[in-house]
């Protein structure tokens, strides 16, 4: 399966699953030279996807998304492969009343029993160096009000752990409401 | 990619949102001898599109959307180049306990910081001028208990901010819902 | 498009807009010689369609729905030519807490300002007279705890109720949880 | 149909329904040889499905789901002949407040007034024997924190149990958000 293949497909689940809509969201994965990463404004799930290769000195291919600094700033940090940035509105929301979030769930204890959330304005090198702090250590992270970075072997790892997340915070989010 | 394929793709991807259901919601865009509209009772979703063209001298082509009253209106009192509404059932709760929506998440608070309410009922002048009224400096509004009217550069932008809505909003409303 | 055709194109938009889940609800179209349902057990979605020919007369197709008993009851007593049940969470809910649904979006007020709520044991003649008694003089009715019954001139417009009816019981629920 | 389209056919419809996100979950269908169950980290929506065969003895076959004693117990203690397990949000919610879930709804009140709630970690034989020794009087189980095993006569009726499952749960957590 091609890189433009694998792209489409996990962007695919993103948009079925409600972790990302519209446009929004980004995602990529480490190559040789770089890293291809889906450019700025394009679908997710666009068939085929619209993607552009990267290098990691800090130079900007054009077109790339303009999160490109998280990209190549966890990629540098850490032995990721692949990372995929949603917008999923449960962990949104969770990280807009929580500076940690405890998962109650048995797949996020088991996988993320906690979930950080880091502070920084959408493109800025802040963002960026506080997502690649806590990938270096983990798997998931949130930036607070939002979204979720993913990082692992590939883009099924990444795509996976941005799932988890939302399904921890949704459980999270429905246990508080009943518990009231 | 015709007119009527745009209109067919933006609808299915406002269906996979459950931002519209049934066949509720219209669509427009802006053409040299006016606009092109879905007919009354359409599916947004129809492939292929079903769509007639409505001039924006107050003449009713037969069959246009009975809330072409709206899109004329915005039409002329903007630049907007594409018009979307849609029911999103968060947009729509928020839209019946608040004047003004200030959204909390980073894409609302970058592309729509604030999004208006206002009043009229379907199909009115009085709803048509007050939409056209906001859409004139901003990109997004929500008709109370009614729905969303985004416009746009084309229709992919007027879907952008139709989607961006319904996060914001269903966000919000998560937040509120823990935070009590 | 042939008969089945248009009960696979509407079982799909129903579960697609999750107004039904796994194989519940039926759904039934008028013709001369009695009525087309589908079958006790069927997916609604199913392409085929699977649906048997019911009399008027009270004999019983083999493996047409158990809840043939209403769809016979409405046609008996209404001029309706098509019928929908479905089991949309947020109908149901709102039916276990209230008697007679008041909707507050724009949509209900114009199409089921009340939504009426009935009483009686899945497949029994109490329920199908409850539901007939009330879609006699209307579109949509809700029996508590179990789900909808919609009817129109055409399985698109009994399809539609069901969709409205999720709709503002969903924006109902939305707009009484924020209000707390 | 072939074992490996039943499979796929099943997991696109738990997928469709958000009974499960990802790669989680996992499925089995009962043989003379054994039983067929979904390889571990395999989509369960996957086409072709990626199944392996199972010994009713203990022993492991290379790549089963890490879940198969679940599988293999439920087998050896019931006449059940497939099995489901999914991570429905909703259910995962109300088996984290509740020890026995009493269903509302009319098909809970009919199918399942009582959805039972077990211990156990992941993988371990403590939760197999809990699981099996539920579904040895019944069609539905909830691992507390974790998800869904629903079991029946085939693999549409353990689906089935399960979109029941979560539908009753749904209903139940918008029902006690209401009242409160």
């Amino acid at each position: 399966m091609s890189v433009e293949e694998t792209f489409s497909r996990i962007g695919q689940r993103l948009f079925s699953e409600h972790l990302v809509g519209g446009n929004f969201g980004n995602m990529s994965v480490r190559t040789d030279a770089g890293y291809f990463i889906t450019k700025t404004g394009s679908y997710l799930d666009a068939d085929p996807a619209q993607i552009v290769l990267m290098p990691l000195n800090g130079r900007v291919t054009p077109f790339a998304s303009s999160e490109w600094r998280v990209h190549t700033a966890v990629y540098n940090a850490s032995k990721h492969l692949a990372i995929v940035h949603a917008h999923p509105p449960y962990a949104v929301a969770q990280s807009l009343i929580k500076d940690d979030i405890v998962t109650v769930d048995s797949e996020g204890q088991l996988l993320a029993p906690h979930i950080a959330v880091v502070e920084g304005s959408c493109g800025s090198q802040n963002l960026a160096d506080a997502v690649a702090e806590e990938l270096a250590k983990s798997h998931i992270v949130i930036a607070r009000g939002h979204g979720t970075f993913a990082a692992g072997k590939d883009m099924d790892e990444a795509y996976l752990y941005t799932s988890l997340a939302e399904h921890c915070c949704k459980v999270l989010s429905l246990t508080e409401q009943c518990k009231k």
